[in-house]
């Protein structure tokens, strides 16, 4: 695959399930499976999947499968440059709190390395391994390269004036746990998780589906 | 529409977004629009918008562009028989706690209205408007239809133990937010928000897409 070629958006989203299944295999003991085995774990078409493994390089030899090794090297290498992930929560609030000493599983280079909130008497508590610190200090944490990515628990009412701050000072991922749809310029991803979304898709489901 | 046609999944999942998109509207005071306008501010394609809104019901007359209080109020039938949606939060550690005190937004008839620990030196306590009860009570509150649906926020290693006691107890909706995939009956649906999966799809589309 050329250095330039962008993983299509479609394919990116299904990364996460199959690097969670090719860990699963790791930590069986499987060294080899192809499309057809993944396809039914998965439930993708194993066509969709032959495509999407297209873009992940070599991965094995064409009939003897896909290379467990190979998948778990590249997909690595696809979350971040470096070896750990380190996160920075903005808004120590309830949320943030509790994200502090969220166990985020499955992966242990993701490490939650800063917390930032504005209120005084928040900054300099300690919560999980985590010295809370102004967000005064986010821009020097950043050119200090100690935050990769941060997901951000603000209230709703400062979240873009935060989101702003946080372009400035070169953040280039945001995870927004905050209702408000954050605009940031097109070189600065935001993924959103909208615990009011989710409840309101479970029960259309239930209602659909629940019968 | 027929009472028992099921909406499409693929349409459901569209379902939140039309819903919020409608109520903007509803808030500006607009009453009628029409899937050009959707198409246009949701960014799905025109004739996807048209085949979701069959499955609606009638949303107005051809020509005229859908009415947006038919909209409101199909959306809401579909969330609920009732006129309130009643949470439990199963698993009061960090997480369940700040849910406790989270404003869903959107919808003020969403509450949360009980919360369950099995931890004694928890129960009794009050977290937000709830106080805490014994998971030995579940059954009798899902009976007296105090919950329509469970936020399960329980560590993960007896996330399917607490699954087969709230199926017994006649749950029929879980928003699971433990790492484990627990199994359920078909007629149980269960949505899965997973912040370590969340975290790692950000990563993806930073890496392909933030250059």
């Amino acid at each position: 695959m050329p250095e330039n070629t962008k993983i299509p958006r479609a394919t990116l989203k299904r990364l996460p399930l199959y690097y969670r299944f090719v860990s699963i295999l790791k930590s069986k003991g499987i060294d080899r499976v192809n499309s057809k085995a993944i396809s039914e774990a998965l439930q993708i078409d194993s066509a969709t999947i032959r495509r999407d493994f297209s873009y992940f390089g070599e991965l094995g030899k064409k009939g003897y499968g896909y290379n467990v090794d190979s998948m778990l090297e590249f997909f690595k290498s696809e979350l971040s440059e470096s070896d750990e992930i380190k996160i920075a929560i903005v808004g120590v609030g309830n949320l943030g709190r509790a994200l502090l000493t969220y166990n985020f599983s499955i992966h242990d280079e993701m490490t939650i390395t800063e917390a930032f909130d504005v209120r005084e008497h928040i900054v300099g508590e300690e919560i999980g391994n985590v010295v809370v610190k102004h967000s005064d200090e986010i821009k020097s944490a950043v050119e200090a390269e100690d935050i990769d990515v941060v997901i951000l628990t603000t209230p709703e009412k400062v979240a873009q004036q935060v989101v702003n701050q946080l372009v400035k000072a070169g953040i280039k991922g945001i995870l927004n746990f905050t209702p408000s749809r954050v605009k940031t310029p097109q070189d600065v991803q935001v993924h959103h998780i909208d615990f009011g979304i989710e409840l309101q898709s479970l029960l259309f489901f239930m209602k659909n589906y629940s019968k």
